[in-house]
């Protein structure tokens, strides 16, 4: 870490800094030029928080040089995690379709497009038991009910299953889900990710809606840092000045995370832009760009199902664009 | 609320659109114009998400005409909402000063600066114990620990304290706490908010990094729809694209806020700009834009603190600050 | 456009509104609501600003209907537009490679880079003459020569070339360019806009740093309407909270823009990210979204251009890029 | 400036950067550490651009040290710079207030509106002449003929006007400006800039919609580099994703730019929310924060004048609010 010091700091100040980071078993060189003196830290930055620093009076600014995540980092674990479930596994080569609707209804209705996308190539099944929304007044999801009704979808299918936890408290119902998902709102739920650090199901993480890499990474560095190297991202589109989709699908993300990550990383195109029609168009870019798979939300009856309808495309459109998919796949790993 | 409709929509779809809206006692009035079809939708809309509609093939657009929020509304509660905590009132005309360190360290540290602010005129103590961190390698905050002695200091010096949750689990706890804050990594914790408005205690709501107003007056309505209608506003800087400063505060959000709730709005200026020489030149624009109070970060010791002492000013510097805030509020309450 | 009014309007107000509109040639439909009264106005809506309305006192909000561009619109047009220059094409099924060095430096450079990027199956030569620089002490591009110097190239080669044009008043040497570029800094220089829609060169439209889709149509209407309709918008990346890559690849603008209007969509990778390393990953995966082609800087020599370096990448990693783009191409349109 | 290499960076590659930096007469000190290798460099870095060595292969991250404007440094310039304009000042203490009409309509409306403002306190006269709008279809301004009416409202009252250039070419025609105002879409108009460095009159240089501070101040460079050290910089707003308000009004880039800039900073609250109500409540926040100064759109009939109506208050409503503000001015001064 590099610290960069406003002209003339007072040395009081200065003296303090450098007592508190050798303290910490952090040895600082000075380097006084022209203009400016720099400090470098040498030693476990890790635990050091820039931004406290360069609040300091004194200081300039502050500049990382080494990356604070560990676990996640893949300067110190160059091969990529696969992460094994059931019959599939995610990472490694393979390209994974999760599919399922947006909130599980019926057991008719889960049982029923577990089936198709099943047949359709998808290996794991996901479906909302409880739904995080933006009003109290929406529908909440089935709950604890509807994640019985994912498992008797994975007994008819084999699939594992994936669903999205949303308190600490329902961790114990969650024990025979197959991957636990944290969703964008609850990325830096720090509580919450504690907790699943200190249990051995993979956690599927979806990034915050303006959450940086560094601070995914950190996240997923909370559940690591507990014993748990179960963990999938998810990248599914970030907030912007854009308003025509709900949200903006950063495709470079899939890129910048195989360089700085050995964890795998998929990709929601549903969520992303939050329109059925330009799903397929998009999930496309997402395996080109070199995505571990993708999460797709797909519906039987889009029409009597509003609720669900939207970003969910059927199961033929699925059963069409996964064989591209899964063509485009073959074609990117061709040397 | 006004559906815009594609050109020519499928006949089924809109049907079924039509027949799921009325099953939930929405009636739709259909008008066709040359180049599109709009539906005006009337009855309680508050239920119906705008996504979800926005999301099927057959629409363009959809549009809010009534606000999603009811008990959070200024239309159906003009007066603005006074909240009570012991001697003092948040709210209502008056300038609040919640002032205090980021985290609370030791007893003499929290006594010792709960004297001093409350000298120079503040009236809540603030004092994290509980301590989100980007980093799970960065110190988590005292604990209950820090509670204890948060409760100290309100018995030395009679100021309610307010401090922030992280985990439903810690609820029991904060039985004691006069005022509960809910961070802005928290803010759309839908299940943290459910049970915050189980119980009594006022809660301040810190807005999201990237909340519209909308998004974050919905948050308080999870709270008030849960019965506790005493909800403070926070505004804490918004993310942007600018990285001099941790956020940009949006000073607007006072006024938008003053039209569109009657819940109190306070402003936190120390994380808004997340550099402490800042603190008092902007914390004046606050009150000027009429906000009901301020949060501040105050330090008895910043150079020998640095985990704390980046955004905090010294008691001295709240001393002259808070005189002239002071002076100011009543300058802008002069006709 | 639909006019949400506020409840209980002043009445003077609304009719002088409504007279202004009429005088307009739009008219207007009253429709009063319980709690709120709705304007529906038919006509020419196009000429009318919304920011205008929506900032009257007695307007809550304003929605528009029909898309503000004309000539842009896909509606009107529905055919895709295809351009034609010399012996090439962009649009209309063809992926266009446009590659060449971000400055011109050499006559020896830019003949070597065109003749090689020509054998990968580049078919437009790009080239910087006049470069927009954030620093006024950074170096400012050729200018003048530099356009001769890519007149050379394409000499040479038979490659059409496609360059910057920063100011109106060079026009004139731009005379004999085959395609001018606007760059993104440009996107909203009205004055600009203006003059190139009075001349027949096809105009390369980047996107604007933070520009909706809809500011960035109106842009290219601004050029239409005076008569050029030979527009191709060009996806550059956008602005946002994430520092580290330069701009974040809105990949969903492609598929946006291909429901909105019949212009050719190309996108450039190379400044969507700033990092030579990630163009090979990140241009695959504009192809599969449906790109109608890429523009790509590409050097000779990076290691002795730092200047031109840092987001290019050499001839032979372009021409195994752009083998692998034409097999994606043709992959991704069987049926 | 301070590069942080890769691990084991290419040598050929570093070789080739070091000499490249040498050459520009920068010298490179290089610290080998244990994981990391970092350059610092000396010398006048200004014209090295950090975007162009991050992006080189070998490179890891970049940092500058010093900030790469020079004449707009307050470090060079600790004295705050003072602009006389006529009979008046802008900057050095005083509160500027410019207002006048968002477009110059009619010789009785610009000195009709000129007269009111001037008695109200006002010391500059503000109106569009051409107008960037974002369609063409939109009203452009009066153009030559405006500028002429706002010469005769300046005769009439002896108050300088303020008025937007968007062509070079129109240069000659703002010879007679008192202060000519660059708007936000043109702010890296670098040819534009350029131009107006080579001339005398003062610029008011608005923030662009996304840029950051250094970026604004590089703008101001290049005006300044040309000779011309007269600039005003002016808040208007920035994009974020909140669409409740036009933009969001920064606050704190008025003690930013303090800390950074001996020139004077004015803001505009007018268009930094775009809503006529909002204005009287913001602008007092400007003061509070220490602004030179605002510029306000204020109308004489804003009902018969929609296209200029919504974000300007009227005459009386601005003499209340500059009596509040020249009050709020005193007593922030004081100490």
């Amino acid at each position: 870490m590099i610290v960069v010091l406003k002209q003339n700091p007072n040395q009081t100040q200065l003296d303090s800094l450098i007592a508190w980071l050798e303290e910490k078993q952090i040895s600082v060189n000075k380097s006084v030029g022209t203009s400016h003196t720099i400090l470098g830290l040498v030693g476990d930055t890790a635990a050091i928080d820039p931004d406290l620093i360069s609040a300091l009076e004194i200081v300039e600014d502050v500049k990382r040089v080494q990356e604070p995540y560990k676990h996640a980092n893949k300067k110190f674990h160059p091969e990529p995690t696969v992460i094994r479930v059931r019959d599939t596994q995610i990472g490694g080569g393979t390209l994974t379709l999760m599919a399922g609707p947006c909130s599980v209804e019926s057991e008719e209705q889960i049982v029923g497009i577990a089936k198709q996308v099943k047949a359709s190539g998808a290996t794991v099944l996901r479906g909302g038991a409880f739904k995080p929304r933006t009003s109290p007044y929406s529908f909440q999801g089935m709950g604890l009910e509807g994640l019985e009704l994912l498992k008797i979808a994975r007994e008819e299918t084999g699939l594992p299953i994936v669903t999205e936890i949303m308190d600490i408290e329902h961790l114990p119902a969650f024990k025979d889900v197959d991957i636990i998902q944290v969703g964008a709102r609850n990325m830096q739920n720090f509580s919450l990710l504690k907790e699943l650090g200190h249990q051995e199901k993979p956690v599927l993480l979806k990034r915050g809606l303006s959450a940086t890499y560094e601070e995914w990474l950190m996240s997923a560095e909370y559940i690591m840092s507990g014993g748990n190297h179960n963990v999938i991202l998810c990248e599914r589109g970030i907030r912007t000045f854009e308003t025509y989709t709900r949200n903006i699908l950063d495709i470079g993300a899939v890129t910048v995370l195989r360089h700085l990550t050995h964890l795998p990383v998929i990709v929601d195109p549903s969520h992303a832009c939050g329109k059925a029609w330009m799903v397929p168009k998009i999930a496309p870019a997402a395996v080109a760009a070199g995505a571990d798979g993708l999460i797709i939300e797909v519906h039987n009856d889009p029409e009597h199902a509003v609720c669900d309808g939207p970003q969910s495309i059927r199961p033929e459109a699925f059963d069409a664009l996964a064989k591209k998919l899964h063509g485009l796949h073959r074609y990117m790993q061709e040397e």
